[in-house]
């Protein structure tokens, strides 16, 4: 799409020289042919850094701007992006003539299950019944997709995994720009969703695909049953991620961190390799691995032991 | 159905005039061919201002029901509407020879998609494959329904809604009647849902359908993955509601209510305009709009953020 | 399968007598065909008192083990079981020529659904649209299985139940073996669920069958939206389990217990007949019955509301 008409779509104002845009993405990560934005002070250091080809930015912003990035004026970046995010979304599901499927011999297939275009199945992968499978979705050999699974289109699966029933891979993040009115724009999410080897999701399960780039679960994770998992989450390596958790967008997780039951964490951090988040406890700061944090606010699990123990005797009759 | 079958069906002694009743509504919504019920003390005071044909009532409140409404005298009222909403229940679904369905030629409907009697579908809808629509059901223009939703009958689904994988909109509430033994009743919920335009439902969320009457969310309001709202809840307009949430029966928020993720109301209570629940918000009663709560019991943010590093530094060794 | 390949299998040496081996069980209830294993200090006291036919066990607990038993010496039984657990696991699905099906002619049963072999269906049971019923699956008179509800093989579903849309009922429970590097691997489930007459699970509910024997829902039980039941729980008799509850792995409930909005157990706990836990209350230890629980730890719930009000005044600038 040509950036003067994304202008014109976006009734902003825009004389320079006119350029293909071909995707959206974010300020660091854009590339020469895409467009990015920035949403306010929190970002505004990295504006310099962009390698976009062309940028939403508030006029307060401009002087930041590289001079090869071209610039489109707007009160507000985050709404524009999010009318734009619906221009560049991908159809949910293509219509085609005759789909391209490339489904090994040896998989099984039970009836009622939906498979799109432009999918890979590999060998000895069996797909239950009343299951979705959508648009350029590849799933690895051995794995086992179980009843009414929805897999959108774009979500990579491994080897050897386990989609329990009902669990949906790469359903849209929770996204979205605010007028002055206080009116929510959607922000169509076209990245996806990476399940590596040897993951299981539990039944009922929700993954959010990202914005852009992928939300990933690394190779050997299981997640339990009833657990949200928001965009562009990395969870790393042999996680144990127990029943009801909530994983807030753009959380890192390092390998071998296990959650607890009805656990969660705020957007946006870090914890390290082989932490253990005892059950119910919050985390909303990043978090130094190979400890064993409990509560809410977040510390020690043995802090908050004795906590408990001291507030239960200080205030006995 | 007459009053006098109602009476026999329900072993109660009746000798008044019979009347024709032609549906079960709440205290002060019963009409003059409506049956209501009072079950206790607590709603006792509403009783001389029902407009209801007649009422379940224990002796003891008698002499408060007006004297055009009949009276079923019977030791558990709730009880005995409990076994009569069965009676007056809709069924799951209608068998007919054909089935009257006003689907626009622009919408698209994938394979393996149900559709009931007497439905409505907009223009340009889409929906998905797998996704269940009950009888009487209207979708609003454009409004995107995905895989393997579930649309109960009765719903009213507006313009430019998206309903993600797997949720659930308008499965019965979870209200029972209990007799001497413990043993609980179910009660058949015949009010529906509605969800007016622009409104967003996440991945395996689910909303119950009201008892009477309506659940209903209202224009712009967005709802995250995993989020349970209850029956006869009320949900302002442009609210956010962050994944794991759950919002207990009879709930009303204003709009533009935030509630964080994994919050929760109990039933019954009003949330003002513009208020924000942080996350893990535990609401036990009505709060004013326009501030920030947190905690549970629920609090000021700012002051549950105060009491967490006082007690912090307190019981600090 | 015989001793001698399943020690093969393991690569562990076994040169006694060769046996038969039926199924994998617990060191209490596995019986002269069966094959136990034990994974720790905990469960050594129970040694002398297994039935087994054989037992994977340490060194270190191999003279606790009775004469008739067989023994495999393994470093790590738990894993052993585990690689195991995947040998004796049923099919999904079972793919026969022709299945036997014995559905009563008065059960309703809605397009797109998917029933499996050896299937039992009562009289007046609805199985409406997208439901999935599992091999050997059984669901007494007048139940009503909601769309796209998967019931996994080997369930057994009372009479007149209610199982709400997109509710799952015999997925994996969430149980693992681990390496010395960290690595889960997945213990597949053999057991089944039972839900007794009169039970009612509610929308996008998820119930894990048991690793052996059964997870079971007693008679009157109603279970509302998005819970979670862990495998091998045993939940009494009219017993009301609220949203957003977690009940972990092998948590007995007695009868008549309530369990609160979002509430939740640890697991290997017994709560007495006639306990409520209030809303969020979480339970880390057995409790006696007939009373009100809350807070986290738990405690009574009189005095968990006492310790809120103390907390608040003591801490009040």
């Amino acid at each position: 799409m040509k950036l003067k008409e994304i202008a014109e779509f976006l009734s902003l104002e825009y004389n320079g020289e006119d350029i293909e845009i071909t995707a959206l993405n974010s300020l660091l990560r854009a590339n020469f042919t895409e467009l990015t934005y920035c949403d306010g002070e929190k970002n505004a250091k990295d504006i310099p850094n962009t390698g976009a080809a062309a940028i939403l930015v508030t006029k307060e912003y401009e002087n930041l701007v590289p001079k090869d990035t071209k610039v489109l004026i707007t009160q507000n970046p985050h709404l524009s992006f999010a009318f734009l995010s619906k221009l560049f979304a991908k159809p949910l599901f293509e219509q085609v003539k005759e789909k391209k499927q490339n489904i090994a011999k040896s998989a099984k297939i039970m009836p009622n299950v939906y498979i799109g275009n432009n999918v890979d199945i590999g060998e000895n992968v069996v797909i239950m019944a009343g299951a979705f499978i959508g648009d350029n979705v590849s799933i690895g050999d051995e794995s086992v997709i179980h009843p009414n699974v929805v897999i959108y289109n774009d979500s990579k699966i491994g080897k050897k995994c386990h989609l329990l029933a009902n669990c949906v891979i790469g359903s849209d993040g929770f996204g979205y720009a605010h007028n002055k009115n206080g009116e929510h724009y959607k922000i169509y999410h076209n990245g996806n969703v990476i399940l590596e080897d040897f993951v299981e999701i539990g039944a009922c399960t929700t993954i959010d695909r990202a914005v852009f780039d992928s939300t990933i679960i690394k190779a050997g994770t299981k997640v339990d049953n009833l657990v949200q998992i928001g965009h562009n989450c990395d969870i790393g390596q042999n996680c144990i991620i127990v029943a009801q958790t909530g994983i807030s967008g753009s959380s890192q997780l390092g390998r071998n961190v296990v959650m607890g039951g009805q656990s969660a964490t705020s957007g946006h951090l870090k914890i390290g390799d082989f932490s253990t988040i005892a059950a119910r406890g919050g985390v909303s700061k990043s978090l130094e691995g190979g400890r064993v944090y409990g509560g809410f606010p977040i510390m020690l699990q043995k802090d908050w032991l004795k906590l408990q123990a001291k507030i239960a005797i200080k205030f006995k009759e």
